[in-house]
């Protein structure tokens, strides 16, 4: 029997089209019958945030951070063209005139479809994000765990 | 007889310094006789772009991404330093001091070299770009014709 | 006897938090026991220069770049939130407070695992950087050298 093949996507951009490429590769890739991971990094992060600000016992760094932060990947920006923040509107209207998916659908299906989403634990550290912030059923890992996922992957990318 | 080594490349940036860091390593790498894709997404469609204006039937939103976006590798800016469009310039310059190759002459190599050259239909879809405003000898394709080329591959870089 | 795993990163930019990305993967690999190499391209060589400057021959568009340029991994801006140099300051002092590692850190972390720090000459000549004004024990090597790496890697990753 064939081993099953993986794919394992690093995403540390914080950008909505970077994030919608690597759900885009990752869907794919698990139509294809691939075992696919997300290990979300730094910026990368926010993809996962939940859209409500929550409660939460933070020291002023962290809080900082979180307020600058986009909560959640529809509040992200895009890498290019970004026009203090017209770009990912023009994007998203293109997205649904062509009937494509836009990120929090393309998240919404990578969750369907059982890819691995998991969460960078020392990004959360340093950045003060608490799990509760995150969407359900995100795993918390570190390097370690990436490293022996991708060690024997087939489609490794740093997005 | 050993398997014939391949590189793929999935080319997301607009940046003229990355789509030169993309096509340095697929030229080596087709001169190590890997079988070479350069997958050109999203920005990185822009390096496969004619230089000059086509009349082509597009919507408004479509129309003004055309117009926006940089026609051919020879306009694109670069990632750091850009100063407002005098970092090409610069980088250029440079470039021919140091009898090194510009970009629109690495994409020639590419070409001469066999290497393969993709669109991404997807994204052409979304910015509205046609087939008769790239470059020759472009193939269209999508993320499964990548992934089935990436996933037996030797060097898979995103870029 | 199993093959020793490797890891072959391209660190192509220039930003501090990019470039932490990179050599924290980079010492997590070598902990693993994988054979790892760190090629240092276009801007990411700023992470291997020294802070002072130094008197070099060089031509009026070098002097330039290696003024414009980081003198080191400790004055590179970051990729997001940077607010005209604050945004790395912020970061380093999360670092601190979570006894995290600095970028210098880990980049000496990274030479006492071993992890082979390469500098792409074809970068060197291009921005007229000096092997003297780079940190000890850099080596120098070409994009045939890090093919030659990356094609039988395990982990393979641009940054």
């Amino acid at each position: 029997m064939e081993k099953q093949k993986t794919t394992n996507i690093i995403l540390f951009s914080g950008d909505y089209d970077k994030a919608m490429a690597a759900y885009i590769i990752a869907n794919g890739a698990a139509a294809y019958d691939h075992k696919v991971t997300i290990f979300h990094t730094f910026w990368g992060l926010n993809a996962l945030r939940k859209d409500e600000a929550l409660k939460t016992e933070k020291g002023f760094l962290e809080k900082m951070f979180g307020k600058m932060m986009p909560r959640g990947a529809d509040k992200m920006g895009i890498s290019k063209m970004n026009f203090a923040g017209i770009g990912p509107k023009l994007i998203k209207k293109v997205i649904k005139k062509h009937n494509a998916l836009t990120l929090p659908q393309l998240i919404e299906m990578a969750q369907e479809q059982e890819i691995k989403l998991v969460a960078c634990t020392m990004t959360m550290d340093l950045l003060g994000l608490k799990q509760e912030e995150l969407l359900d059923n995100i795993e918390l890992a570190g390097v370690a765990a990436y490293l022996a996922d991708a060690e024997d992957g087939n489609v490794n990318l740093f997005i």
